[in-house]
């Protein structure tokens, strides 16, 4: 299933630089590429950019006519509007997805008998669906997956192997779940009675909303009453967590290992790096952006970058780093200047003296205060 | 099955403003309530309390005087003593819990010939249970649950869907193990030999005494010799990671993504928020708080609060963060500074030189220097 | 099974100090030891050395004279090269593993007709093996472990229960990977069209080499193209988060709750404290070691130590902690100082005056703005 780089091309509707004649059989990232490859070049300048030997790379149109110069035919350049999407497709174009396997509902999986199940949904083997759950057409419940009571799934969701959904929970269409991922436990909400932490129960469910992804391992707390809700379009990475009561907007984004506390809100499109905290009851304007590791309490405004713990403006926060990383230069600079400011002191007095004092008398200056104050430091 | 806010006031030992006759049907959070529900204010100031049509709200009694006028005969409040507990008892009383199935042993469940299982205990279809297990009275291991060789489980306890337990884990009464958590793998321990990380071998096990809540995919590692404990009534969020030979108090609450690596020991009441990391050997004295993100290595006296990486308490902190947001312009103001000095010291000098060099001789100010020494700064 | 003192020192290559014939049966933990014990001390200070009755404690060599002192007829010391991996011997002579239960494939696994299983390899019940995987020998397929379409794995490998290894994975000899970890969901990769966000396809698999371990609930991420790739011998604990095209080396520890981004690359012998977060396309230099918590972006130069968000080299760190633990008090003196140069001002300039000011006419300093500049401090 080899391909000419001239037909690659064409199909891409790029133009190429080189060899056209190579044969190509495989898309790899560049620093992997060999013969028969097929590779992308991120950059847009043509410093670092190598030809490769047998294989062709995917450029940007500003590079056309830099690369020029390296092609010959022992290799060749494709250029093309969007490299990285080119090299998706062709991917794709080497490395068929598989045909959804024909399973139905294998006989040795749970299913229970109050339980309806869609067209062409396939239930592996090991799978559980409890009473009364209502699973759409075309879905796919992996082995080890555990549906429970009174679920209702869309049409063409995927829930991947020992995912688990407690009862009463609600799932979109097009919802992928990764395996592993956990959907309605009990919120962490106590009271304390007596000395002893009670749980306080927890009524609600969670509502995934149409063409959410959940993360692998990921974990979404059902509501004290009401619903947790992931919002249409939302993207979830693996190992987040969202608390009980939180209401996510739409087309959020949030990498991995995020942490929601309880009754968070967010607009649409928020977008939260890896390992971001936010506390309970904070709301993340529409548009808004936690860097890596942010930490928030309180509400983020519309569109706003924010990062740091306690999280800021980006802005401030490169400052206030900025700053502390010159603090140390600047403890000795300051040192320095209170030594002349004492110096000056002496000297004044001993003008002021000469002059005569009864001129100044009025000077609140006390010389022997400045000169016997040094800089308290226990560096 | 819908109620007064009659009856339900009566109930709830409340009292009624507004229409006593509106029916009320389901539990809601307050932002979402409608003709029907019952909702309460978390609030103890009137501002933002308003009424519902159709629905009634539960308020603290503080604000009976304040909240009458706002009643009319198309809403409700009622005055109680606690109104989010109210709420609860209320949704209790709507959503009444599932009676527990009676499936006993399921025949799709694969349970040992030497486990001994308890009275009016559920084994789910696909749940496992090892070889020499005890597992007590009415207690429901889920679907997917594998619990493995020798393990002891006390009475009233839930194991929900895809837990793990190792072998020879010990488990109290009325413990709760979320879905995916994973209890008794080995610690991470190394030795480096020869260039080769070998596997310390873990001995131990993992101690979960009575009343403990573990949360979903959190993980709980054995020790190398003797137990990881976790003690009475402690409760673990979501995703939290206790390394092995922890010794974790009673009573404590940690939230959700909290990691402590081997060895911690805590005191009782203790309370970590989301993202905590504690060191090796650290210890967290009895009602110390942790605040969201806190990193600990040593120790933590009682009943501290402790803030930030590395932790120190609370106001310390504050006031630091506050010292950094006010950085950059402290900065400004010092160069400011540094400008005066200089230029004092060469009027000073202007002076001395006036009045005769011969005079001032002994100063030690080299005015030369001030003048030429700017604050280096790349900012 | 108990044995003598002088047995064990004997067996141990280690020197008794006093009563050679007491009896021991157990390894445990020094603070938990107790007649019949053997445990170990920690130290190579005597301070806090104290005999245990009837118990034997492992000491390292430094403490030979000063623990002798301590010992006599109702205890014992052993002197030991290594007391804890002394200990690990003596633990593993009362505690000895449990010979691998002889299972095969259970007939209550779903294992594939096209799979292939090597000799002696256990498919555990509700296990499931997928079409075309190839499984080595000696391996241990765990309960509702689930091993996707078309995987290879080596000899000797142990998957614990509930492990997911989604289609297409290479898993190398003597890997172990702990219950619920997930290995080959999609990586978190989207393309935003139209304002939703499309899931980019990942072609790519995953790549586990020899003597790999991987903690409980730790995710691995596939490739877009190529290979995410877990270096030989690296250790991965609990709650690791790789993302998708990461390259780790060879013989990396990262400890629990670590995240990595995209397409991160490391080199060999690299160490990762708990909760480090790494973002995408950084380098990580052989032998580098991140502390607990510590933000990267960019490249760690090898064998460094660094530390905090954004990372910087340690010794910088705590440089910059330290100076920002001592702000508050700078800025008190930096008041103290301003004062000071006012104060200063003002008496320079009534000498001025007094010796007549048109002598000292060029002088830029402003005395009037001296003395109106308070530091703007809302603090």
């Amino acid at each position: 299933m080899a391909i000419t780089v001239a037909a690659l091309a064409e199909w891409l509707d790029g133009q190429v630089l080189g060899n056209e004649t190579l044969l190509i059989d495989r898309a790899q990232s560049l620093s992997k590429a060999g013969s028969g490859s097929i590779a992308f070049f991120a950059g847009t300048k043509v410093a670092g950019l190598k030809p490769v030997e047998g294989a062709a790379i995917l450029i940007a149109q500003e590079l056309s006519g830099l690369a020029a110069p390296l092609a010959n035919e022992r290799c060749a350049f494709i250029v093309v509007k969007h490299p990285k999407e080119a090299l998706i497709r062709v991917a794709g174009r080497f490395t068929p997805r598989r045909a959804r396997p024909e399973i139905g509902i294998s006989c040795h999986a749970y299913v229970s008998a109050t339980a309806r199940v869609g067209k062409e949904t396939n239930i592996h083997p090991g799978a559980q669906v409890g009473a009364g759950v209502i699973v759409g057409d075309r879905c796919d419940i992996h082995p080890g997956a555990v549906i429970g009571r009174n679920c209702r799934l869309g049409d063409d969701v995927v829930v991947y192997p020992n995912v688990v959904l407690y009862d009463d929970m609600i799932v979109g269409n097009r919802v992928i779940l990764h395996a592993g991922a956990v959907i309605g436990a009990d919120g962490f909400g106590y009271r304390t009675v007596g000395g002893r932490h009670e749980h306080i129960p927890h009524f609600g469910t969670v509502r995934i909303e149409d063409d959410v992804e959940v993360g692998a391992n990921t974990t979404i707390d059902r509501a004290m009453v009401d619903e947790t809700v992931i919002g249409q379009g939302t993207k979830l990475d693996n190992q987040v967590m969202i608390g009980h009561n939180c209401e996510i907007g739409r087309h959020n984004l949030f990498a991995s290992q995020v942490g929601f506390a309880g009754s968070v809100t967010t607009g649409d499109y928020v977008v939260c790096a890896g390992q971001v905290g936010i506390a309970d009851h904070a709301h993340l304007g529409s548009r808004s952006v936690l860097g890596p590791k942010a930490g928030v309490h309180g509400d983020i405004p519309e569109g706003q970058r924010y990062v740091g713990v306690p999280a800021v403006p980006e802005v401030e926060c490169y400052r206030s780093v900025l700053a502390l990383q010159k603090l140390p230069e600047m403890r000795q600079q300051f040192r320095k200047l209170e030594r002349q400011v004492a110096e000056l002191a002496v000297l004044a007095d001993q003008l002021r003296k000469q002059i005569g004092e009864a001129e100044v008398a009025e000077s609140r200056l006390s010389v022997k205060e400045a000169v016997s104050r040094p800089l308290r430091d226990a560096a």
